[in-house]
C-alpha cells in the first residue's frame, strides 16, 4: 500500500479519479470534512472543456482554458494530488491501482473519468477524423486546420487545393456546431488577405448530421436559428446524412464522396474504461456508461460512485441526465454531501436530483442560441449571455480576465491570436 | 520553377530564408521597394526568442511570444510567405530548393536561418540535455521540469527523489542564467504548498559554467551581481567547471557525478546548415557560421547574403558582431537598403556597421543586470528596464499588453500561469 494512502489512515479515505468538473467539485465540497482525499488524474491540469473548440481553432491558448490541479487545490490541506493513470480497481480489497504500480486504498471511491470519442465500431476512422476531448487533441486539430491552408497555398494542383480547402465536421451537436462555425470564421474572416495564391473565402465548411436537425437537445426553433447562423457564416449544413466512411481522401456519405483533407469528429462519445475496471458484474449502457443507483453508487458496490460522463443516470421522470458540465458538478456536490453524512453517521440523503439550468451553444461571433426554459434567446443577446456565463465559470479570476480580453480583442479585430503550428509535424508538399 | 516565383518575374526577385528578427526586418525594410519578395520559413510563426525561457518555465504561453508570420505581413503586398523547409541552394542557377520539391528563383538571396544547439561533438548528450531554441523545445522542457516534481511526489525512494529534485543548467550565458533563475523561482516560490510529500524548497538548481564567470559578455561587476542574484534565489553556481558527460543518470563534471534527472543545455550554438547549402567553397568559422564580406555578402557570391546567427561578421575593429537580436535586425535593415540601392541603380552602401545598444540579462523576479556602456544597472532598476524593453519590442501591440499583464500578475501573485503538462509523454513511476 502506497504511503500517500497510509498518511491518512486515521481518517476516512476518499479516492477520487478524474480532475474534471465532477471530480473537482466533489473535492471542493469535502474541504471542511475530516477525510483524507486522494485525487488521481493522468493529466496535471483541469480543463475547461466547453472552450476546447476555441483552442482547436486558434482563438485561445491552451493555458487560458486549463489550470494546474495542484494550483487549484493548493490551499485545501485534506487533499493529495497524484499525477498517474489508473489501470484497475480492486473492489474486494477496496484499492485503486495505477500505472506506476502504486495502490491507493479507499473507504469511498468516486470515479469521474469522463468520456472519449466513439466511432461506432469504426475505430479506423480515428486517424483521418480526430475528435476533440483533450488539449493535445485541440492543438493537433489546430495544426491540421492551419496546415491545410499552408499546403493549399503551395499546391499547383487545383483538385488537391480544393480538397485542402474543404473541411468536414461530423456531428451536429454543440461541439460540431461550434467547430463548423469557428472554422468558417477562420477561413472567411481571419485569414482573408494573408495568403497570396489561394482565396480562403472560397474554403468550404460542411457540417454533417445524421439526424433531422442540429443541436437536437434544443427546441426546434433554436435549432433552426443555429442552422441559419451557420449558413450566414458560409457553412453548408447537411442533415439526414449518415457518414459511411472517413479516410485520407475524404468523407463518404452514402453514394457521395466529399473530397477533403480535414475531418473533425464530433459525433459520438464513449465513457472511459470505468466499466472494465469494475468487472463484468456491472451493467453498462450502449455508450459504456455505468448504470448507477439513484444515489449514484454502483449496484452491489455501495462504496463506489460514478459521476459525470462516465455514469448513466436516469431521473425519476425516466429522462436521462445529460452529459454536461453542470450535471457533473451537481453530482460531485451530491456525493460529497453523501460522504459527509456517512462520516458524521447521519442518514443518507434523498436520491440525486438534476436541476436543469438551461442549454447554450454558440455558432460564431455574435451568434448563439440559449434555452433557459422560461426564456429562449438567439443572435447577439444569446452570444453575450454565453460569453458572460463562460467567463464567469472559468475557474480562477485571472483566466476570466485574460479570456475576456481575448474575446473582446478578437471581436474588435477579427484576429485570432494563437495560430501556431508546432510539434514539427508540418506536412510539406 | 514554381509559380510563386513566376508571378514576380517582371520585378527583381528577393528570396529570404528565415522569419526571425533579421529576415523579418529585411522584409519590412523592403516594403516600399519595387521587388517581389518570397519569405520561406519551416515554421509558420515568428518567435520572440529572448522570452523563450519563460515558456520553458511556465510563466508565458507559446502564443504570447509568437506570431503567425502571415499575420505580421498581411498588409505588405510585395511579399509571399511560404511554409516549407529549404534543403539546398543552387548558386549557379540562382534558385532555392525546398523539401516539397518547389524551386524559387532569386536575384538576391538573404539567408537568415539562425542557429541551433551544439554539443561540441557529443550529440549523444542531446537526449538527456535538451536545448532551447524553438517553441517545441520550450514546451518539451516545461514538461520535463514539471514532470520531475510530479515523479518526485510519487517516489518512495529517497535517492531517486533527490535526483528528481536536482536541476542542472549547463552554460552560464544569458539563457543559462535565465533558466537557472526561473527554475529556482518555480521550485522555491511558485510550487511551494502545492505538493504534500516533497518540499519543493529543497530542490537544487545548479548552474555549470566552464569559464571563470557567468555572463562573460558583461563587465565583471555585473557578472558578480548576476551571480549574487542567482545565489539569493538558491542557485548553486559552479564556475571553472567543464561538463564531461550528460546522460540519464546525471551530469559528470570531472571526477564528480551530479545525480539529476533534468539537464538544460545552454552551452553552445551552431549555425543552421547554410554552409552546407552554399558548398565547399565557402569559409565557415568554428561554430559553422559563414564568414561574410563587410557588406554581408558571401565571398564569390555577390547576390547571396547571410545575416544574424548564421553569419560570422567581423567589425573593422576586429571585434566579432555578437549573436543577438539587435545585430540581426540591423543586418536585415542594412541588406534591404543595399538591395534597394541596387534596384534603383545607386552606388552600394558603406560596409555594415554594428551599433551596440547595450547588453541585458535577467536573473529572476526584480533582479537583472544591464550594461548600456555609459550606464550599468543591476537589481530592480535593471529588471524594470529589462521588462520595459522586452514588452516594447514584442512585435504587435496586443502581445505587449497581454505579456505585460502576465508579468505584473506573476509579480504580484508568484503564480505561473502556463503550467501544463501536455502531449501524453508523462512518465509515470
Amino acid at each position: 500500500m502506497n504511503t500517500v494512502a497510509k498518511e491518512g489512515q486515521d481518517k476516512r479515505r476518499v479516492v477520487i479519479v478524474g480532475g474534471g468538473f465532477g471530480g473537482l467539485k466533489a473535492v471542493a465540497a469535502l474541504r471542511r470534512e475530516n477525510v483524507a482525499i486522494t485525487l488521481i488524474d493522468r493529466r496535471n491540469h483541469h480543463l475547461f472543456q466547453p472552450l476546447l473548440y476555441q483552442v482547436a481553432t486558434a482563438a485561445l491558448s491552451p493555458a487560458q482554458i486549463a489550470q494546474p490541479i495542484r494550483a487549484i487545490l493548493k490551499r485545501q490541506r485534506n487533499v493529495s494530488v497524484v499525477l498517474d493513470e489508473v489501470v484497475g480497481v480492486d473492489t474486494a480489497q477496496r484499492s485503486v491501482q495505477t500505472r506506476s504500480g502504486a495502490r491507493f486504498g479507499y473507504d469511498e471511491l468516486i470515479l469521474a473519468t469522463g468520456a472519449s470519442h466513439a466511432y461506432f465500431g469504426h475505430d479506423e476512422w480515428q486517424e483521418s477524423a480526430p475528435g476533440l476531448k483533450s488539449l493535445d487533441d485541440a492543438t493537433a486539430l489546430r495544426r491540421r486546420i492551419l496546415d491545410a491552408f499552408e499546403r493549399a497555398e503551395l499546391s499547383d494542383n487545383a483538385a488537391e487545393r480544393d480538397a485542402l480547402l474543404t473541411f468536414c465536421v461530423v456531428g451536429g451537436g454543440p461541439t460540431g456546431v461550434e467547430m463548423a462555425g469557428a472554422i468558417a470564421e477562420l477561413a472567411h474572416r481571419t485569414l482573408v488577405h494573408e495568403f497570396r495564391r489561394i482565396d480562403t473565402r472560397k474554403a468550404r465548411v460542411i457540417l454533417i448530421e445524421a439526424g433531422p436537425r442540429v443541436l437536437a437537445a434544443m427546441p426546434e426553433s433554436l435549432s433552426a436559428k443555429a442552422r441559419q447562423g451557420l449558413e450566414r457564416l458560409g457553412v453548408t449544413v447537411c442533415i439526414h446524412t449518415a457518414v459511411t466512411d472517413c479516410n485520407a481522401t475524404g468523407v463518404q456519405v452514402g453514394a457521395e464522396h466529399i473530397d477533403c483533407r480535414t475531418i473533425v469528429w464530433a459525433a459520438g462519445v464513449r465513457a472511459s474504461p470505468v466499466g472494465a475496471w469494475l468487472g463484468s458484474g456491472v451493467a453498462l449502457d450502449r455508450a459504456g456508461r455505468v448504470k448507477v443507483n439513484p444515489d449514484l453508487s454502483v449496484p452491489g458496490l455501495p462504496s463506489v460512485f460514478v459521476i459525470g460522463d462516465a455514469a448513466a443516470v436516469v431521473m425519476p421522470s425516466g429522462k436521462p441526465v445529460p452529459g454536461v458540465a453542470p450535471a457533473a458538478k451537481q453530482q460531485g456536490r451530491y456525493i460529497a454531501g453523501l460522504i459527509a453524512r456517512r462520516v458524521r453517521g447521519q442518514a443518507p440523503p434523498a436520491a440525486f436530483h438534476y436541476i436543469d439550468q438551461g442549454n447554450l451553444a454558440t455558432v460564431g461571433r455574435g451568434e448563439a442560441v440559449c434555452d433557459l426554459g422560461w426564456l429562449k434567446l438567439s443572435g447577439l443577446p444569446a452570444w453575450l449571455f454565453w460569453c458572460l456565463i463562460h467567463v464567469f465559470f472559468l475557474i480562477d479570476f485571472r483566466n476570466r480576465v485574460s479570456v475576456a480580453a481575448d474575446w473582446i480583442w478578437s471581436f474588435v479585430t477579427d484576429g485570432r491570436t494563437a495560430r501556431l503550428i508546432t510539434e514539427g509535424e508540418h506536412q510539406t508538399g
